[in-house]
């Protein structure tokens, strides 16, 4: 299995929860640990995340399980601290249009996931990656999450035209993260199957062992039992992708 | 298999076209045939169908092949003669909103494949389809075709989450038309393939043997080669399908 | 004042309620009378109009009224009965694409207001007129009532700059319908006054004597008080537009 | 007049056409001038303003002209500098959901003018106001400056229902700036004299001299006799707002 598998909950929250839930999906077959630290927010009175008091929990985790750490950014000057504990960005969907942020994520050389911003063209999306590339670092991943359409039975609108068309058109990876493209735990195995058969790079999730105690996007998250199951699916799915759509992206970290 | 494989022409142009693209599709699977008799176009002096002329096609056509036969209609009035030789009516996205064309519909006892319009929420569209149940008729299967966003790069975003909304929230069955949504043919096959694996009841896809020489259409076009390899591709996935997934549409028709 | 100002109830209900705000409607200086038989509604069991048996109360409120009378067409095999009592036809936005309709629409020498379907291109609205046209009836007038957009707040998105661009680029008079674009009626007078500004033929809105005793579209219908004072702003208003900007919409009908 | 005239080229691009673009709209009745030195543009090839390079050039002609001068921030790290030029901070589209930069803004006592990103909704744009308001600064003004829709003739979709919900449901102000919508010169005029009648606080527009030699945005610069004739349109407009409509935005600076 050479596609990442990025699984945590929405935030980290505690050095109990964020512990529990890290074995758990690494058990469950997960390549990366992921867990906010700083929360983009609509309201500026919800949860905004631990900041850095969430860093000694992020290393304790990372060192009982091995695993790699995505975290997202959202302001340049955090650069320097979560270079420390940081194994992979991620720039999420409100700050694809930051170019602040994207030059200044040219000044290391780990690897940055950036998101598809709520109403970007592909064209623009590939000219964010760019930013980040000109700027001094190759190594950045697109991540589809998601459009804002009319539709409103669902959160987003999941575009999986997207990874075939970066694949085919620009030659670019792209992980799939139905969490936040749907916003509804159960909607989350068949998409997550239908990304994997579009060619998605990997997929993104949100994991929580209790849901309904998340202080935010409870109710995308996946019980770390679904998870399980849903990547055995995928991996027993994976053996029947056509040999030529199978591409090594552990590479990449 | 019991998935619907609907393939063919966008429109029915002449008896060898028709004839030899019906063969072609029967041979590599096709449970299906398509051909348009009268055609939605968006400016008046584009070529509208043949319209009752190609009823003579159509059924020899029909007779060597076997494949029932699927019929756009766009009009109350093509009702009672189109009966004679479809087996299964289609409203197209153009149409959905047509509440007189939906209430017609009611009359007759084949299937209807109802499109999505451009803009349709996932209520509206089940909405339409009780507009054709409540007339009469039960047997209505919904079908995407790509919705209209900000997007340009393609013709359509095709929206998979609503196969999986449809199925779970609505117990409805919905075919994806892949052709339609990207207009780019080698878009096609990873997203038909994305499309089963997010619970499509089959697929509806446009294949000419001559695509520069289709009066509608033509970019979005399969070679009957690449329909072929398309379906072996299909086939061979839909038996790691989860069984619970695996339900019987044949009995449909 | 040579600009349209088409006004009446979203439907006919009964006599009374429609002479009573036909001459509400006139008195406060309403240049056609509006009230739907045949109404598209998104749900098979909402109030579809009454059809033919309102026939009779239209011909005695025109009578009483003087008033031109405006009434959406929903089928093609409306025309004949309809042109007894009609004076301007209306394609309703969910009919824009029913090309069967527009058509017929060619048979038929009374002006036609077409809306604009929830999601079409400037470029399609134009080439739906074009069917109606090149059918045999020249006669046409175009309609914005709001478009569908991600925005949720409001029931549709009022797009003024269509009015501007149809004028400019295609040399097409355009009406505005603020009531079916918002949905709220406290937003619709400065929208109408903002239309005007833009360069609009007129405008369409809802009024009703008691509108939560509406069957339908209630909350936007304006109070006939409310219109009143609606239509004297715009008629104080209409002195001081440029004159360059100023023509005569009246002998379109 | 006491509404803001926001005016001038969308960069600074040198001292002699900033000065001779200062004096003109200066000239013509704008109260604000503008001209970015941080642009945000979608290709990290594309011209990115002058920077503090620009700095002695901006302070050169606001001496010149007594106006008071609004420029883009797009990194916090700029609030410190651009404080000693800047008398009106403007937060743009790409960066409204940016909450490092919204959050900075509350350090400062200068007015913030907060345009919409292209696909927020009306609840989020309200959201992103409180986040510089709750971090001190309560001199938050909206800019609506076109959205995103499926459209594509227009750069962007002006939404003057905006200006319209957000003085009656939230109480607050909103600027409108026709030439980004647009994209489109002509276009401008009418839908400029459309937001002041739908009760907009002011207007912000691009003004170049030579709009063809523009580094950037040149098709959407009104050349200075436009911009005269439309502020002269737009005074004699304001004399006919019903008065209860009138309100006194100069306090805001």
């Amino acid at each position: 299995m050479k596609h990442w598998i990025i699984a945590g909950p929405c935030a980290v929250e505690s050095y109990d929860l964020f512990s529990e839930t890290a074995r758990a999906v690494k058990r469950a077959g997960a390549t990366h640990l992921r867990g906010g630290l700083y929360k983009m927010r609509t309201h500026n009175a919800s949860f905004q995340g631990l900041g850095s008091e969430g860093f000694q929990v992020v290393k304790a985790v990372k060192e009982e399980t091995g695993l790699p750490y995505v975290c997202e950014i959202t302001d340049p000057r955090q650069l320097a601290p979560l270079e420390e504990i940081v194994d992979c960005f991620q720039v999420g969907a409100r700050n694809m249009h930051n170019t602040a942020l994207l030059k200044e994520l040219g000044r290391t050389q780990k690897p940055v996931i950036l998101k598809r911003a709520f109403s970007a063209y592909y064209e623009e999306w590939v000219a964010a990656a760019d930013y980040i590339r000109h700027a001094g670092n190759p190594h950045v991943i697109l991540c589809e999450r998601g459009i804002r359409t009319f539709e409103t039975a669902v959160r987003n609108t999941l575009d999986l035209t997207s990874v075939v068309y970066m694949k085919l058109r620009h030659g670019l990876d792209v992980l799939v993260d139905p969490s936040h493209a749907t916003g509804q735990k159960d909607l989350i195995p068949p998409l997550a199957l239908a990304a994997m058969m579009a060619g998605a790079a990997g997929l993104m999730l949100e994991v929580h062992p209790r849901p309904k105690e998340a202080l935010s996007d409870g109710p995308q998250a996946l019980l770390p039992c679904d998870f399980h199951a849903l990547i055995e699916q995928v991996m027993a799915l994976y053996k029947h992708v056509p040999s030529s759509e199978k591409r090594d992206h552990s590479a990449a970290l």
